[in-house]
């Protein structure tokens, strides 16, 4: 009776009161009310959306139907990313061991691949024996001993969001601005963070493509962090094009490996060390952005962010060989290079079109329990703005049999646009967001 | 992945076509798509809408989803009535013996108590022994021998339609014009009919309270019945008060017994002559209004009526016996009359608080699976306009045992507002609506 009256007052474009959405967000985690009263309530948020206040009072419920990490034991800063998603995003694979061995906490927790993007924890797992379902127990006793611990959404975190966030996804409720900081904040705050950065993408890979729908998921995301005492900073960046060149889950983390060692492409690094940058003044573990820079720029010279990335694989039960010989992780049997088909510039690189390739080709999923064949997918050398000649290589198609060389070959051609003109691409970074306002990014 | 694409249109306002409205009402029928989706898609009609076109396709889905009953090889007219649903609304009980006693085959399919209102499956089987579960076999076969069977939504008759009400009576999503038009006329269309008389209430007890509303939900379902070759006619009635005396559903069962005898209230005695004499000429069965009228007082006063309805019960395994002697009906251990607290005049018997009071005392369901104590409820006296002193007996309240006395004087004290003047109730039948369009009723 509880849930019938909330959908109908939802509905009709009421407010749900704070104590209302604790009730249902503890009810639905001990499942006294079911799936579809719930997918209805949240298609009428969607549609009738929620106040600033029903936000903040969505998010509490959420974080009260579960546990907190609970580190302020460990008597440390402790900071994490979240990005809103986009295809060939491994940065927090770089970002969690980098930002560890500046010496701040990242109790990372990652979900898995979601629509046309992929999932941290899915890229993880391409690493053979890499265990990402760590209890609490384990994550804090991991978070002590080396700083960083790479992890999904526990049992224990959250419980209604995990639930809800499923339901989401299968009922078109996704994009919503309030239903998605609710949701990532939850999480988030959880985690009992001193501070955290924002990466919210734009562009047409992006889950919210426009900049103003982006802007106000910002001010909304900072000011319940606000509310919680969590520091937090959003950058916008860009997804119109995949992020570096590796799209795909073992290719990812090779590319991911790659940065750790300095090695990794252009914007992967440059995106990298900006987020990071931020977690360690957000943490207080560095006085500005600059002298942040250079520590994470140190801690990837000397070693030290790539050891970091091997302790965790090896404490998480995965091969650490894998950092030191990207061969250890999984090979696909066929791989093929994409040539240019006419010269021009290349106009655009459509992140959704490689993204929903990649699944095509075995490595995502189309419902829940699909199996993911890691060693899938692409190494796209082409950016958008590149003049190239016909016959140029563009690209590397990899896949289990010659069917997904194919397939991953149209995925291309529609995917990868040359043209004699083109619009210039998003800046990788465009705009910072603090409590203070918004401001245009300044590139280094 | 249908689901999915179907939701995300209609949440943004689109259309869906006839053939996907097959394709998921058919997959749902089986099992293929989850509840979860269909509420969500369901809220998202609720708030975006239906053209008249899918509202059809939804129909025409819903029926394709099951069988229809078949029943032209019977060589006789069919019709049956559908009523919006109210608080003692016992007509189909007395009308559908009373046709059928005049000649026309009567498939009545009901429902069982939703929201405030009780359900004239749950009403019949106050009955001791009555079944409402006939296969489709055994309905033909009463069809035939008897020329009425009164009969729940058999599993094979349109179960799109069955498990989508069942999920919008629990997400709040049954006030929706296209949806309520659709899951009645799949209902009623699935019964192979020649003619169909709705009944549809307006006023504060009605699921659609405003008249503008039902004049459209009319307009919807007369237009649906014309598409499938079925004569359709609507009245627009009173539900701001109780109708007839008895709410409760052995007292109701009790009532339409009287009534089949010639003995019951006058707005229950009108209403079903009303409709009745619309099915006899429906069917074509009688030649107009006033000869049916005469048939059908003429099948009440020989008694056919009443003996049609014995036949009735004894052949779906009931105690024939209650028609000849109420007191074989269930009856609660306490009851008590209810006096005016003040004179003045009655202004209002409000009908949803009755209803809720019924099922407070027992009478009816507040979930799937409640068991219903047939013999509780109320028998009110008092009408609107009438003139009363304190301490006139005004009802009588059945209860299980006191508390439920004392709950049912709370509920009477509510519902019957007593002031020094009144609004003038609304006319018992205000409005005809056929094909041709809207008529104001003429009175008789």
């Amino acid at each position: 009776m509880l849930a019938h009256g909330l959908i109908e007052r939802k509905r009709d474009g009421g407010r749900i009161e704070a104590a209302e959405w604790r009730s249902l967000a503890s009810a639905y985690a001990r499942g006294d009310v079911p799936d579809y009263q719930v997918s209805a309530l949240l298609m009428a948020c969607f549609l009738k959306g929620l106040d600033r206040a029903e936000t903040a009072a969505l998010t509490d419920a959420m974080i009260a139907s579960g546990e907190r990490l609970d580190l302020a034991h460990l008597g440390r800063p402790r900071a994490d990313k979240h990005s809103t998603g986009g295809v060939g995003d491994k940065v927090s694979i770089v970002l969690a061991p980098l930002v560890a061995s500046a010496g701040v906490i990242v109790p990372m927790m990652s979900g898995r691949s979601l629509g046309h993007t992929g999932g941290t924890l899915d890229k993880l797992e391409s690493i053979p024996g890499f265990r990402t379902d760590l209890s609490l127990v384990e994550t804090r006793k991991q978070l002590g001993d080396i700083g960083c611990a790479m992890i999904g959404q526990t049992a224990e975190i959250a419980p209604a969001d995990r639930k809800m966030y499923a339901l989401r996804d299968a009922t078109a409720t996704v994009e919503s601005i309030p239903l998605m900081a609710s949701s990532i904040m939850s999480k988030k705050l959880s985690e009992d963070l001193t501070g955290l950065v924002l990466d919210l993408k734009r562009g047409s890979g992006a889950f919210l493509p426009d900049l103003d729908d982006v802007l106000e998921l910002a001010d909304v995301m900072i000011k319940l962090a606000a509310d919680h005492e969590c520091n937090c900073v959003a950058l916008v960046t860009a997804m119109d094009r995949p992020l570096g060149r590796a799209c795909g889950n073992a290719l990812e983390i090779e590319e991911a490996i790659a940065a750790l060692k300095g090695e990794g492409p252009p914007d992967l690094m440059s995106l990298t060390y900006a987020l990071g940058a931020e977690m360690l003044v957000l943490a207080g573990a560095a006085a500005d952005l600059d002298s942040a820079r250079r520590a994470l720029e140190k801690a990837i010279g000397t070693g030290r962010a790539a050891q970091t990335f091997q302790r965790i694989i090896e404490a998480q039960g995965g091969n650490p060989s894998v950092v030191d010989d990207p061969a250890a992780l999984p090979q696909a049997p066929e791989c093929e290079i994409f040539p240019a088909p006419r010269r021009g510039l290349v106009a655009r690189v459509e992140p959704r079109t490689i993204g929903r390739g990649v699944i095509r080709l075995g490595g995502g999923r189309t419902r829940l329990g699909d199996v993911i064949h890691p060693a899938v997918g692409f190494v796209i050398t082409a950016r958008p703005g590149d003049w190239v000649e016909a016959g140029d290589p563009l690209a590397t198609i990899f896949a289990r049999d010659r069917a997904g060389i194919d397939a991953g070959r149209e995925t291309l051609l529609s995917a990868i646009v040359i043209a004699d003109e083109a619009e210039p691409p998003l800046p990788l970074i465009s705009h910072r967001i603090t409590t203070a306002g918004v401001q245009l990014y300044r590139a280094d």
